[in-house]
């Protein structure tokens, strides 16, 4: 008699929540420094320092009736317009403040932005690897989500297999790099000809197709790598941000969605993104996390731990004999399985305590997802663990 | 090519934000001391000093990583068994931690329940006067508004006509109390009929009901009303709470469902919560903001002001031949308008710079809503121009 599609979300945990609730038991049984939880997303880097400066600023200096009062909904105009000026002067993004809809967070700008521009029967393409909950948030706004694999073992878009997916009903592509789980970086090259499948399509089915930029690790790369703007190749730009991991904020809730001030009828889909925020029930995103914007824009927290974790997996891991691409952002390694039964192999790994994600829920079924966002004391003490799991699997 | 409804939902602003933005203009214009302007809900009462001590405590003595972290989804479990134990101390409300859900306010509560219950073709009855958003959530859940009026003057439900309303597809019912926009606050009689009309009606379509109780305004009622708490009058409740009005955090977005324990598979449905939490986006609700929420359960910002707002407008306009019904609960006055044509009315206020709402959008067209959470000062000055308007219309 209730939503049966709800209570199926509701009931059915994520492989990933699983796997972590698992570590939480296999924890208190054995102790805490005897499990290598690699499960999780969940930064572990704290906040760079001028995010408690600027809380405490906010909350000794500005009178709580102005500082805990609703903004307008689609977020306070002198936040949006210090965004706006951040991003033209860092990416020469061409963003306007009444083009910035303040969001909770990157799923809620991806629900958000869904429902603006979804109808009924509309197709929205992924492309594996990919965040799970992308499925979720698409049939939420009512359209049917179609995968496209990038190839493995460097994970860079497929324009060809793009240019066969897109059909008549193609509504919007959803990238997301630095990429969750791979950790790949899509290059310039590939952006660029990935923008001109998209404008080629759009001419021969004569309607937008939206790129939906997913982008909460924009920040965190290694090796200099770029990550292009987006807004710069492509008009139908529609940017989901999210400061949970640049600012390592992800309990608060705070992000937002950017339309490209030269989408098709640019007006009207920032409209429809305002009237899709209000049906889903956003009223406005935090106040408090808002004005703590203009201060911390640009800053994050210690990257260079994430890439010391990153380098030390993967050296070592290579060198063991396991198979991993590099990555150059976010904070997850992709390896790939050494086994031919990827279940198998996490199972096994759990034998020596290491907590690893099967890569199926991401759409790759020979690969595992490994989180680096962790201590490195954690990393150092569970190379001995990868180490007995590659001599039981004769690597090397 | 983008949805229609959404375009429609951003395009066309609600008659109250109309009237906020024609004050602001005004303002500009005339000066900001000589617009009285009643049109919003914003509470005007600061946030109690607990929410400023317990913020400064909390960001000065907890690390970073831990504050800012993810929550689990549904809520710190520390929080929702410090709320449940508030409840279950001050209503005798039964209320269990494994079955609140912490939101990001009162129209995301509403927005999560709805779309876990709500199959396409269910029916949702609200009671005239109602918040308009009701119609926009309950249309994206799925579902189709059916309105009944609660009678002027006194606007306590009509047990009668919520029975005849009441078919095989009827999913639930939004109540509201104290009610935006009238200030009533249901009595306990009125809450036992009505939930005896459910029970019946439970039994003869065998399926249950739900009466879904938006409460935002629990706390704030005068004359020592009582408001009954529904948990402890029918099993089928789910409490949607916020805390935006109660510690003046209208901007932080903090509230909770409470799904009641003795509800018809109640774990099924708080499992749906849940799962439409997933899938709406909402991730999890501000950390900084459940974690603040212990140190200020059953706190409120200074009640005793809007009380004297109230008396002061209530008193003062009905002297000048306004009718009105005394609200004993929120911040509005509900007034009867002197003049058949509602607008025209409204429109004529204006002119003595007087900002009321008129009553359609709420579902009773022939009352205007005055929002009384506004300073003492604008009210004194506001008084000779509810004078002048009086007299033009020859009224007392």
């Amino acid at each position: 008699m209730i939503s049966k599609d709800m209570l199926a979300l509701g009931t059915k945990r994520s492989v990933i929540r699983e796997i972590f609730e698992y570590g939480n038991r296999r924890k208190a049984e054995i102790g805490a420094e005897n499990v290598f939880d690699f499960s999780l997303g969940n930064p572990s880097v704290p906040a760079p320092k001028e995010v408690t400066e600027e809380l405490m600023n906010l909350i000794t200096n500005t009178p709580a009736q102005k500082l805990h009062a609703y903004t307008s909904a689609p977020g306070d105009l002198g936040v949006r317009t210090a965004i706006a000026d951040f991003l033209n002067r860092t990416y020469d993004a061409k963003a306007d403040a009444n083009k910035i809809y303040m969001t909770v967070g990157a799923a809620a700008s991806l629900t958000i932005s869904l429902t603006a521009i979804t109808c009924e029967g509309d197709e929205v393409i992924v492309l594996t690897p990919f965040f799970p909950e992308y499925s979720v948030f698409i049939r939420q706004a009512g359209g049917t989500p179609v995968t496209v694999a990038c190839p493995a073992p460097d994970f860079q878009p497929d324009p060809v297999a793009v240019a066969a997916a897109i059909t008549e009903k193609t509504k919007a592509i959803i990238i997301n790099s630095p990429n969750n789980p791979s950790g790949i970086v899509f290059s310039e090259a590939s952006i660029k000809e990935l923008c001109n499948v998209l404008e080629d399509k759009q001419k021969e089915y004569g309607h937008p197709i939206y790129l939906i930029a997913d982008e909460p690790y924009r920040e965190l790369t290694y090796d200099g790598v770029e990550v292009p703007y987006l807004t710069k190749y492509y008009n139908n730009t529609i940017v989901c941000y999210s400061f949970s991991k640049s600012l390592s904020l992800p309990g608060e809730r705070i992000g937002y969605i950017l339309v490209s001030s030269n989408a098709t009828d640019a007006d009207d889909v920032y409209f429809a993104v305002c009237g899709a925020g209000r049906s889903l029930g956003f009223v406005c995103a935090p106040s408090l996390f808002q004005y703590l914007l203009p201060a911390c824009l640009g800053k994050t927290g210690d990257v260079n731990i994430y890439k010391k974790n990153r380098d030390t997996l993967y050296d070592n891991l290579t060198q063991m004999g396991f198979t991993l691409s590099k990555p150059q952002g976010a904070f997850y390694l992709f390896m790939k399985s050494p086994m031919e039964d990827t279940d198998a192999f996490c199972e096994m790994a759990k034998k020596y305590e290491l907590l690893i994600v099967p890569g199926e829920d991401f759409g790759v079924k020979d690969y595992v997802r490994i989180s680096y966002c962790v201590s490195e004391d954690m990393i150092a003490r569970s190379l001995p663990a990868f180490k007995a799991l590659a001599e039981e699997l004769q690597l090397g």
